[in-house]
């Protein structure tokens, strides 16, 4: 029961993990060179802090992820590496929501603010960020779940108990 | 001890109540005027759909904490109140990342993708959507204290029976 208990979290983990990184790599990799008015423009990730502060995030969830697969929790830790994965979800979750901020700036652009969206331009960029930001997305609600299913053992456990 | 354990957890929906209510009220009423070339131009906080975001997030956290002044949480309803609770920190989380990568781009700019600062022309109203996006903040970590606070008792009381 605890070892199937163990190798659910173990799998959650890694799925966490692959989906870090491919979140990672892929707003790494996303770059488009466009001409506009004869002048070369490359847009990449380095153009935006928020896009960098994404890449920050995922690059720490993925070696979180990492050490914890090769070091699983001991109960006695339970408690801390609970606490761990709830600031990951955290730290995602605000990750994404910037990148989508940005985002629907990009996209829709803000006439108020005299923004124009860009994403006409580089439609290319803005596909591959876009996927990026999924892929973080899907490690934020894998790490939810491992949040969700601690406190849902600890609680069962406590309410058997009691 | 359970009584001044709920005291403690009362006190601090109460003050993540009147954080709530400010971040929303704030922002709501950030508006300033502004001339620019003889174009009258109104700043408010409609004009930013992150904006609209972080106000019915705000909104929606001020009336669960509302709610759960008046009708505090039972022990059989523990588990899917710490679960509600964990959703207002994520909620919270994401409005405030939200609403900072658009701040970011209303103070300094993005060059890159010819969007210019806007906050030199309407400052007042800057000020005014930061100290929001501050209460917003105060709001999220009280939450996740509360989210903490409940995982400790439950962990602390689940260590001391087994």
């Amino acid at each position: 029961m605890i070892f199937s208990k163990r190798f659910a979290v173990f799998v959650l983990r890694f799925l966490a993990l692959g989906a870090s990184i491919s979140a990672t790599t892929i707003m790494i990799t996303s770059r488009e060179t466009v001409e506009v008015l004869n002048i070369k423009f490359e847009a990449k990730y380095t153009n935006t802090p928020t896009f960098v502060y994404f890449v920050l995030m995922n690059a720490i969830a993925s070696g979180y992820s990492l050490i914890l697969l090769f070091f699983p929790a001991k109960n006695k830790f339970g408690h801390f590496i609970l606490v761990l994965d709830l600031i990951m979800v955290l730290l995602l979750d605000s990750s994404i929501s910037a990148c989508l901020a940005i985002g629907q700036v990009a996209k829709k652009g803000n006439s108020h603010a005299g923004w124009l969206p860009i994403c006409g331009q580089v439609h290319k960029f803005c596909d591959h960020a876009a996927i990026a930001v999924v892929a973080g997305f899907v490690a934020s609600i894998l790490y939810f779940i491992i949040v969700l299913y601690s406190i849902h053992n600890v609680m069962n456990l406590f309410t058997l108990k009691n």
